[in-house]
């Protein structure tokens, strides 16, 4: 299944959750299918296999349907309590600078705010001189939990999307006492989505290929296969540290090909378009002003 | 004004808000004196100036009153979008370290979800054998604003709190790439409170004596007149980043004391009772489990 957000042109305000027909084409409104139903994904995840289920026969009934052409697809999460990030977690991103291969995940974080919807604008602030793409796979969870054992992680993931890590390396790599946080963080550095894919809806999540374009031109392009700590490992280890809980959102990691590690060094300027896709799970595309 | 937030005992489930009587014995419950008022002081917040004088006409009313020993008190603040920490923010406790005094703010953060009540445990976990106490007043926005200007900046902070900003510095220091997130983060790593205390009543945020006291001995004593980067210089700084919203915590950074630079080390340990102090502000006690 595919879960989304959006709104309705003309109506901003209003946030619904939908649900994708396979075509792509039309979108069913969970809200109008059943109005007990939640207007956040976070919120549907909340509700458990209930939400689920009342989504599944939204989709079934090819009722409440709103065509693509009408809305706006928002993030398939919004104000997640948390959006936590790894560093380094690709083999042939660490071999593209010479770093060790980690032997446990670097954890780092975004602040909520800086997500933004699948198609919308990423604002280059007047404070970077150095903003870089970085397409990850990112992962939602579905249900509270601590101390997360590796074997039972999966089932604590509602499922998977895709997300650019914008990342300003000016701020990143060397001010703010290195700490890497003010340099990811900047609104709309966390373009999400177009679509949260339920985990049985993915056939294996560690061997899709992943991409990054900036003008059509492919900068980024690698498999899910090269990621050193998977998804359950990552949940088991945060797990270790806070309480998750449905809504947060986790970035896995970025392949070779930043802009910062090409020689010379390439970064976004206004004007740019970067595309990052994920088999199965679909693409976002985003333009730089 | 000291805004609170609390249940009734036996009623775990329902937070409600409070408004702090002078005397400190009772609390006025401002959704039983308007029941169009929010349950949470982040949605009060939200509503602006009509919150606020809601708030004040509820105070002296007199009505609605509910003793403290009815009540438990929680953090004034829960599920921010953003609690944003500083670093090196004390010339004193820079002096500590023999570290130069910075030239901006270092920024991190912890997860919303390392909040806790004024009173409430602060959990040793087992991954850490290394966890201090940082006593920090904090501060809470109270509207939503981008590159705000330090002159106008002190119009966005709705009031000041006391933290402790926990921390685990084996994992802060030499673990996780040196990213200080998780050893900051760990459940329970930020007791607040006990009250928001709104900015029009606190005389002068910066000249208020602030202590930490662990089992009873003073182990940190400075006054908030150390700190380099002011509140109006933290908000100006860190919205050039990201937009601030009502709610938002801030910790503005911790005076010398802490148990990492004795000599030797101290860490906290079961059973410990760490009290944190802030003139005007209040108390926080929390017992280390």
């Amino acid at each position: 299944m595919r879960l989304v957000q959006f709104h309705r042109h003309g109506d901003e305000g209003g946030i619904r959750v939908g649900v994708e027909q396979d075509s792509g084409l039309g979108v069913v409104d969970l809200k109008a299918f059943d109005s007990s139903m939640p207007s956040t994904v976070r919120e549907l995840l909340e509700l458990g296999d209930k939400g689920l289920e009342c989504a599944q026969r939204a989709l079934a009934s090819g009722q409440c349907m709103v065509q693509r052409s009408d809305i706006q697809l928002l993030s398939p999460v919004l104000a997640p309590e948390k959006v936590v990030c790894v560093g380094m977690n690709y083999r042939d991103h660490c071999l593209e600078q010479n770093a060790p291969i980690p032997k446990e995940p670097n954890i780092f974080s975004k602040f909520p705010s800086a997500i933004t919807g699948p198609y919308a604008d990423i604002t280059l602030p007047s404070e970077s001189q150095e903003v870089d793409w970085e397409v990850e796979l990112a992962f939602v969870i579905g249900r509270r939990g601590k101390h997360i054992k590796e074997e039972d992680a999966l089932s604590y993931v509602a499922g998977f999307t895709v997300a650019n890590d914008v990342s300003a390396r000016d701020w990143q790599m060397t001010r703010n006492g290195k700490q890497w946080l003010l340099g990811k963080t900047f609104d709309s550095f966390c373009p999400l989505g177009p679509a949260l894919v339920t985990t049985n809806a993915v056939k294996d999540p560690h061997n899709l290929n992943i991409r990054c374009l900036v003008n059509g031109e492919t900068v980024q392009s690698s498999n899910t296969d090269q990621m050193i700590f998977k998804t359950a490992a990552l949940v088991a280890w945060v797990s270790k540290f806070v309480t998750l809980t449905p809504g947060d959102v986790f970035l896995t990691g970025t392949p070779p090909g930043v802009g910062v590690f090409r020689k010379p060094p390439v970064f976004l300027k206004k004007g740019d378009v970067v595309e990052c896709q994920i088999d199965q799970l679909g693409s976002i595309i985003n333009k730089v002003v």
